[in-house]
């Protein structure tokens, strides 16, 4: 692990700099989809929101849930389930100098496979387009803790 | 990026490690409060965790749900959703060298909207307070994104 | 904080990297469990879901709440709200070169008392086992945040 003041400055760090600034940008879309269907559909969570929502009268009946709201959350959680961690042990994969080519192909893999996992959440696609795309994710990852945990052992 | 090891020793990581820190705390001060609500209003979620709020007859009945302390988690988890894209950017953000009252700028920026945010959120101040201190969240990290994609790009 | 670059390389570092990686590992195994829960209990959130749950007939009676499933995504939902806390703040500490022995305590005592949390919460065992070791966790991520705020404060 002497190299890694040097991998700091590599082509695979700039790589995991742009791939997770990318996966980032796309988990953070998911704010304002729910914005989206909570505005277009009047459904909110918080009885100072219901003023947005319309004129005031019946306000406590927009307090609600509604499943296209539910389902663009379940898929915002499951970005934070998946996509932090991969961040996390893509950092130190990506300090622990492996192959441009290597790195490269985990970081595509990942971002590839969580932009086809919100795709299928949200239109939805029927399954296991969903179900395969989140285990490519959890095997892109696990591969990269793998190399880490290999590589930079020090119980 | 050749300057990146020198950034990790400079003025605008230390100035982002305090804001981080600072930012996450706030983030973590939410558990105490949730349980704090929980406690004091004997709501709970888990059957084990009734005998902390008080004598052991009609426990199930402490089983439910009440706004207060699901008003601290919607805020929990908005923070969740928007302080970890910040952290992930910011780190990128200042290994790419900005100028130091830029880079101040966006920290200062952002961990003030978040608390804003917060403050709006659980007492709570009428929309669209919270909403705007959710957008300057989102636009300071977009705006760091930005600044890491236009430096570091490598696909 | 000159000696920051020359941390990186340091015996801490390989320290934060072995204990965040295995920590987030057990955070991630979390996905896992909820879908063994909910393929085994036929407890699904969405109806393309169901397809995988059985035969086609009565799908909408899979989409439920299910007692088991909700206990996992809570320690799930718990394990974010503090294992991301506990990298950020233990990747910073780790760069304000604290002596190795510090460094393990915290981040042994850290990682031992998510796992405690985690089979605390999904056995369950009886509180305050579970309280604890949350506290701990708590404890020791405020720990690092002082020293984070104490060497490298820059506002």
């Amino acid at each position: 692990m002497g190299e890694v003041v040097h991998m700091i400055d590599s082509e695979v760090f700039l790589a995991f700099s742009t791939y997770a600034t990318i996966v980032i940008l796309k988990m953070m879309l998911m704010g304002p989809i729910t914005s989206y269907h909570r505005l277009t559909k009047k459904v909110f969570s918080n009885m100072e929101d219901t003023a947005l929502g319309g004129p005031a009268e019946d306000r406590k009946k927009l307090i609600r849930v509604d499943p296209d709201v539910e389902r663009v959350r379940r898929c915002h959680q499951n970005d934070l389930e998946n996509i932090i961690p991969f961040v996390v042990i893509g950092l130190l994969y990506a300090l622990t100098g492996p192959d441009l080519s290597t790195a490269l192909l985990h970081f595509r893999f990942f971002v590839g496979s969580r932009c086809l996992h919100t795709v299928a959440y949200l239109l939805p696609l029927p399954q296991p387009s969903r179900a395969l795309a989140w285990m490519v994710g959890m095997v892109t990852t696990f591969s990269m803790a793998y190399r880490v945990l290999t590589t930079a052992l020090f119980l």
